[in-house]
């Protein structure tokens, strides 16, 4: 089977625009299995709002310390890999270089078969499509990772019997996409958001951030409907005045219906949440104990302002819609205006993330595409919204880091009813992930049944 | 029970002043008791001294990492926590936020109850006596520690059933003290050294320092008889000429002679050494091998001085007493001349402590207690004590950490007879702990027992 | 038994020359075991190179992580340690202080037996042949580690009774060399390559590096004949444009006639390699792939000249000959020019070696070894091997740590046919090797069978 690329589909067949791809609408078999899901996690969590603790229906999904394996991820952005150059990265775990030679990409293990030895410290392409370790001139194959031969032991009868790991690698809108399992890859599409590839689409990318925190405390942030509460403090809400809710939370019982699940798209799995129906909240009332009168706090922006003038100015914005795809992309629509952020949380090791963030915009002339990616990208999108706004999910992430790994935090979160989406997403992630990523595969030598599997 | 607060105490009560609590009478029973304790502590010494190994009778004491339960603790200066303000501290472990609001103090478990956020990285106090996490909006009573609501859902049932700990708090002397522990606390009085709490007691306070060492290495040093020797590098003994002894160890057989103990008293457990009839050496003979000369060796600052002359001098001066109190507060009289200095030593965890070190003087007049807290103390007391003599001390505490925490040295140490008065401490504090800090009592969830405990 | 310390040798009786030294001639006996151990070997790499994997023939090997036991070791350069100075170095694991008084050496654990306290934070020798304890007075016989006296306590019944380890220690041509073991030393000659100590060897010095790899990985580089491809990198290669092969690989077959063993000399115990039978690989081709075009890859200092004349170029020269000796020393011989350059790796703990680099020459006149000492040695030797070609081995070594420490190499590697020699090498030591540096021995007390074991 071969792996098509975004641009062979580009090439061969009509592409859905932005447009189109934004506006999933949910199957009836969607529909169904949202609410059986949201039924069942609903029970969940309440029991779990009760102690003593039981086991949790998403228990795969504590396992994946590492990620979910059998997937394609961002690597890297295109910019960092120039024709001729190398790229080191690690991702869930796995070292690997990435080289890209007379306009071929490659992605090999960054661990000599020999004796370890890391081929990025001085890397060596000698031939069109080898990389030469610089310690022993062990010489590998980039597409498949076999040993091609060694320069100073021509007549080796290693040669071919060995190998390091090639992973796939494809290139799309500006980003390197690295398949990270033993499997044959599917098409990029099934793993990278429809509204990511599609043909009018332009990129303003951010420079990839490093959170520490693991992948999941860093993507269940950026789907947690309690979560909104922080940007009281960010610095684009501080400056244009218009406030955040106390958090964007389904009205009871209504939890599925704000939910469209997708998992029969030629695209990714996952779902995505419109707000449309959330709860308002911007000021709330904290009781007095002991006869002491009431406190009320108010968010500051919102101080002055009547709750009917702040609800209509948030109807008069296009509702924001939070969508969540494996194996570990973010992607909100309209905010702050009409245009698309991603935020792919790739994991490093168990406890760092790597972020890659794009504001995506459909343009319709190259004049406007090549401003997006320049001045317009910068100002509109780049700003507010990773300057002045990530930041504060990016410290919201790294603080219950502590909690998680090191004082047993997933046995001892404590949830309550807004977190029932979080658990939904956790289900969701149990049932739906190919694989998962694990310590003993990190180490064990590249899959015997696939030994040639490459790019080609 | 309720705790009455030192301020309390010395409106209501005629107080004892620092001169009479200073000079504690040895009871009968308490004079019993050292001659028995160091009997047999002394025999085990004799047995220590002779491989091989066998149990320590201060057994409990070994276990004590992380310090003593069930106690007040000094955990931060006044000045560090101004009105409205909040003060993050970490003490046997565990993570305390302080917060000084509308004139009254709250302690609680700095460490959310929902997904373990620290409250300190943003401390949110939106009402009078309660908490905001800035995370998700959970909001709890800083008296008890109870989940008072959620600003994002406000129905939550989880209100009042669940919660994080509160920790009790009282202010004495320009200290915070907190209590860490499960049950009811004692007075203040019960765990402070009474010439602390003398109403004409005047307290110069240094900052706090950090000793990279086990709260025990800490303590055991400033009680050591055996340790003396260390001063004579200490700048204040080079620059005033006054030398130190090799110790002040006790004649064979009066160890117990020189010890008070303190069982009854309201105040804390504990004893005293006088070292009164210590023997004074300030020169000793090393001697030669295989027929070669002896080698005398006299301290620096004692050379061209005679025996008599030396101690002459030192009987001059009122006799220095050193006291060691249960949790671990250390206290010394009449060091460098008419004072108290104290040096409190609070665990921050397995290999750190917390030294809170006063110089305390009994002041008759508001002006002498304002130029004591000033200029005077400065002079008198910190630059003698602290930079130019507890400096050396912290040294010597530091000196044994690698020791004992990598080389297990808790075993491998090899006691000689000035010890005993350290193993007389170690088995006290075994006998008489009320309860021991472990590293599961760091992560349970708060006591269900005492939901609503608190300082009210 | 004593040790005839090199002084002592040099002056009674007639030393061998360095050239004499130099060119050990293989004993009939060594040549059989060299054949057998290479037939061993071959045998084993052919297993090895197809899994699954079995059991090394070098188990001892893995095992010694910290060295090898009962040898001598260079501790430090003698210029680090002046009259009447300390030196503290870690060896083996082992903390050790050197002492240089009145003109005599001692080496004793840095660890008082009392508490554990470290000697060099504050050491005082107060006798001719004491070091005295900073903290409590202990003071111990530097010769034989016994407790001579306890300065504050007289009379202690543990004097003489306890005590800590005590080293021997020598100087010979500006080093200092450390014994490492429990038993009677031998003679430092047993342990140090005849060459060394040769009466007309002069050295020029190199400050000690650390290298942050085990000393096998270490040691094994520098003896490994696949390696020499990392030099085509060294400045000093790029600079003189003397090209390096890709490796001294011995013919197929030939790899015992390279190799000299040395078991029943005077001397250490190892091996040594004359690369002249070895292919002489400058280029080397990469097969293509799929009928595209073979690549042929010259080093680079190699293109534009003919095979015949870069092998004349090198037959030119005098041989280079490489020798490992027991426990962990490296000499070179005849490069870059006419001298020995010795690199002698010794374990500071599992994941650390210092290397002590001295370039050897001898010198007929003390005019001569003066200039050698200085500016000759510095440009003609320091500048072109250790500055512009040794800097490139320790990042190899460097490289494969990772892999060792933490991917489980040791069983993980994947050996060739030129690393014949390192596993025949392995096989040698795990043969060979008096003893093996355990954690175990790091913390045990001194051994009791030999209490006054010391340097007289
Ligand atoms: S470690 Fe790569 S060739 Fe030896
Ligand atoms: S972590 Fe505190 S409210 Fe969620
Ligand atoms: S630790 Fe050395 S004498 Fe006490
Ligand atoms: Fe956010
Ligand atoms: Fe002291
Ligand atoms: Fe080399």
């Amino acid at each position: 089977m071969s792996i098509s690329v975004p641009e062979q589909a580009s090439a061969s067949e009509p592409t859905q625009t932005q447009a189109q791809a934004r506006h999933t609408e949910p199957t009836a078999a969607g529909m169904a299995m949202a609410n059986e899901l949201a039924e069942q996690t609903r029970d969940q969590v309440d029991r779990v709002e009760a102690p003593p603790r039981r086991a949790r229906p998403w228990q795969r999904y504590l396992e994946a310390n590492l990620g979910l394996r059998e997937y394609w991820y961002p690597a890297a952005l295109s910019d960092a890999l120039p024709e001729g150059g190398t790229h080191a990265v690690t991702m869930l775990g796995e070292e690997i270089l990435l080289v890209r030679k007379n306009g071929k990409l490659y992605a090999v293990e960054d661990r000599c078969a020999h004796r370890g030895t890391r081929f990025s410290e001085r890397p060596l392409v000698l031939s069109e499509d080898t990389i030469t370790c610089w310690y022993h001139t062990w010489t590998f194959d980039m597409e498949n990772g076999d040993l091609r031969c060694i320069l100073n032991e021509p007549e080796s009868a290693l040669v071919g019997r060995t190998g390091v790991r090639a992973y796939p690698i494809v290139e799309a809108k500006g980003l390197l996409f690295v398949y990270i399992g033993d499997e044959e890859p599917p098409p990029l599409e099934a793993d990278v958001p429809g509204s990511f590839l599609a043909a009018d689409t332009v990129m303003h990318y951010a420079q990839p951030d490093i959170i520490r925190a693991n992948w999941r405390l860093a993507l269940e942030n950026s789907f947690d409907p309690g979560h909104h509460f922080i940007h009281n403090w960010s610095p684009y809400v501080i400056e244009s005045g218009f406030p955040m809710t106390f958090g964007y939370v389904a009205k009871k019982g209504e939890e599925a219906g704000e939910t469209t699940y997708v998992v029969d798209a030629p695209g990714p799995k996952g779902f995505s949440r419109c707000t449309a129906t959330a709860e308002l909240i911007f000021s709330a009332v904290i009781p007095g104990k002991d006869g002491r009168p009431d406190t009320t706090y108010t968010a500051p922006a919102a101080v002055g302002k009547s709750r009917e003038e702040l609800i209509s100015s948030f109807l008069a914005m296009p509702p924001i819609e939070v969508g969540i795809w494996l194996p570990s992309c973010n992607e909100t629509v309209n905010f702050p205006s009409d245009m698309i952020t991603f935020d792919w949380l790739v994991p490093i090791d168990e406890n760092h993330t790597r972020s890659f963030m794009f504001g995506a915009k459909p343009c319709a002339t190259e004049e406007e595409a090549e401003a997006w990616r320049g001045e317009t990208g910068h100002t509109e999108w780049y700003v507010p919204t990773v300057e002045k706004f990530l930041i504060d999910d990016n410290k919201a992430r790294e603080s219950m880091q502590t909690f998680y790994e090191k004082e047993n935090g997933w046995d001892r979160e404590r949830l309550y009813r807004p977190d029932l989406e979080i658990t939904m997403f956790r289900k969701f992630f149990s049932e739906h992930a190919r694989d998962i990523q694990t310590p003993d595969k990190l180490i064990k030598p590249r899959s015997r049944r696939n030994p040639t599997r490459g790019r080609s």
